[in-house]
């Protein structure tokens, strides 16, 4: 085959399996959705033990097969792109490769074919297919406020943590003796963030009076606490709102698969290659 | 009865049942309110079976008299309308007939009488009769600021899907062995879902230590991430609040029921109709 | 004693009643609020079974003693402002009533003793004595917040409990045959509201695997939900935060004891004497 | 030895322990973040039965040394700080105190070596050593911002505790009789507090009829009671956001080892000592 023919080959194929402005790179992206919700579906279905006792070799015979398609995709996708190298180490490449992994590495090790879930991640490419270019950019929104306020929550949760472990403490002397559930200070801590996120399971409850005054007390300040991030956030998005600027482009690089190029964009700002 | 005549009749039944602004009007769609809510109350104590034992009969005898009287309101309602398909196809004109179906399916099909409770929805006339369009161009602020973060809550609900699937699955491979509750992927995933709302029933905890240290760090994830919905719609609704207009206009419709003209309305913004 | 040393008199108890600015004055108003605290207090440890079965005697004295003080305070009270009945049905004066009703209650219905808890508000002289004017104007920032955003508060609670009572019916229909805990309309409603809020006991749970299906899906609904109300009161307060105007003024009127006037008042804006 | 000498010495030790610009400095506080988090490590575990069995000894001889490591860095701070008592009374001096005390004191009374965890505090030296200024610049915008609703947020809190104390008496009245869970108004407030805090453990729950009527009812007021004080924060945040100014600086005093100077501070801001 001259060089040439497997050029053409090759885009044809990266145009179908990467761009989702065709009639065939759409069909493709479709079904590949669908295979992969599929695919999650059944994983999550073979850990019902009820279904797993009737459908074992049913549910093996379709993990096998989802992996050997999205296999035989991955390898085409590295294939066709110009710089198969870039593209495995792109966010979507590695996720694509963590999504067949597991199937292979269950030959050998028990149990890691749950961890194939992780090919729900793979359905983020529904917001390019259908051309969500829109959502995204509000997904890089919200991304941007939770970055202007990355250093306020680092500062916070720090604070948090010790907080966490100081009441846990000071829980485990008032509760310890007399109490079943507060048998060691990890396990007050887990008590204290459960209690201070407002989860409350009721696993764990203090039983002594002053036990339960401090918890009382704690309660309220996780109350005042769960102001403070929403605050944090609020005031970021407030600000980020009115600056943030809208990009519907759904193009994806020749060379290295990257995705979320300005409409003006000539080069990849990715791996800097001309885009077409 | 000639034509002028009957259209007369059309016109006073119109008049009494549609607006609210005549002393009858008025009378009608209060008397319909405290029915409705007697009947969504009826429903309700059928369903407790100390009473439904008892009054059984008695609640019977009620819901058909309910059913009636709503049933006989609906065809006058389609009877009074110039355009009927248009009333039919409306809000509350599927409301106002989901309202009496379940009544006579529950002939056929045991148990659909519950469903009754959908008259409930029948109260939001309320807002009409009582001339809280006020509170309904609130209303509309809410939606507003809802429907310009539709975009951003539509990406952080698919991120949180994608979030609650690996958590669980994860959890799933930690607890699975040693723990009941943790029995299949998608009780984990119940599970997960439980957690980072911070509703945390109780009916499913982690059992190991390793399980717990990771309940706690998906807490304080839970914790962090509440606040971007809410930093979300407080962003859109601080826009929103300066922008919102205010009307207060209750005029039906006389041709499809519509409401919600704009005081300066001339013709019905649903069917182009003149409006009286 | 002629008229207008009784007036001297009434002067002179007014001052040390209802003012904090004299010595005198002063010590009264800290002395009435440890009375306040201890004697809500008396009425908290008297519900303990334990403490009520050693030291009832003891509590029951107390218990008058407080009642004979602060009843003698309120017809002191009564005396010494110019127009009683204005006193009297000022919101004080409703409380300091309602705080000495329920031991004389108590001779003829048992049980109502405990009532007397609604002594905690009188508590709320606590800000006015210490010259907390400022914490005052903050808390009416807080409820002017409230006020303007009390519209959409109002549509916002009525659209959710339409949404409880159908969200709960339909749990019902799902769980209601298989499931003890949801064995009536009602009961699916409470647990409805103890999710959406994401309380979250426990006491009740889904059973089924549709009705836990449902039921993640319920909190994600509430999830989202939780952050309308929280927009809702942010966006006003950012807005009240600005206009909000601080006032300092301590001063009650010597006719009906109203409080909060403004710096210039020079007449009760409640009653419209003079002010001194 | 010679006041020179030893002040050369003193100098050189202030310059490892208090500053973090030097290999030296930089290497000793690492060396102490590390003993720090290890010795928090040691009293959790040691808290663990099985642990406690087998390794007794051990952690007994592990929280010794760390306690004499950090007792002899305590001295060697107040040695070569100019004015020691200005040190011994600020913040880090007194978590540095703390953070040794507890152990002498356990050879007295059993059980403070619990209270050793209020050495995590002194990880929060970690800001200051990997120059994170920012990250502390930041957390004055917290600060600044909930100084700033200070007044808010105690007015909200006495509201808040009025209403607790209230409703559980009432909720002791209605649940008192039949439900052994609401056997004293204590108990109920305890209750109430968790329920409006959303938490829900669920290990006291309603009863009766009433009872969960006026639960879900406290439920819908804690939710938008939530919203008060996430209200307050965020319009504090987005003020102070605009506001807030960055400082960088990790210069420590060498009179009183304060920190946090301007980057032109000349003289120390706590002692007025110059700055080197």
């Amino acid at each position: 085959m001259p060089t040439s023919q497997r050029d053409k080959l090759k885009e044809k194929i990266h145009e179908i399996i990467f761009e989702a402005d065709t009639t065939a790179g759409k069909a493709f992206d479709i079904g590949l959705l669908l295979l992969i919700m599929a695919s999650v579906l059944v994983v999550m279905l073979e850990s019902v033990q009820g279904l797993q006792a009737r459908y074992s070799d049913f549910f093996y015979a379709l993990e096998w097969t989802f992996t050997i398609i999205f296999s035989i995709e991955y390898l085409l996708r590295l294939y066709c792109v110009y710089r198969p190298a870039k593209y495995a180490g792109s966010f979507f490449g590695i996720i694509d490769l963590l999504a067949i992994l597991p199937t292979y590495i269950s030959l050998i090790i028990y149990g890691t074919q749950y961890l194939l879930v992780i090919r729900a991640l793979r359905l983020l490419r529904v917001f390019r297919i259908f051309k969500l270019g829109h959502f995204l950019s509000e997904g890089e929104t919200i991304v941007r406020a939770l970055k202007a306020s990355r250093a306020k929550i680092t500062v916070f949760l720090t604070f948090i943590l010790l907080l966490v472990i100081i009441i846990g403490s000071v829980m485990y002397l008032v509760e310890g003796g007399q109490n079943e559930d507060f048998s060691s200070i990890p396990r007050a801590i887990y008590w204290t963030i459960v209690t201070l996120t407002t989860v409350g399971y009721g696993d764990i409850t203090p039983a002594t009076g002053l036990g339960q005054f401090l918890s009382a007390f704690i309660m309220l300040l996780g109350y005042a606490i769960l102001a403070v991030p929403t605050g944090i956030v609020s005031a970021e998005m407030v600000a980020t709102v009115s600056k943030a600027g809208r990009s519907n482009n759904t193009q994806a690089c020749r060379y290295c698969g990257g995705e979320g190029h300005a409409d003006d964009a000539v080069y990849c700002k990715y791996c800097g290659e001309r885009l077409n």
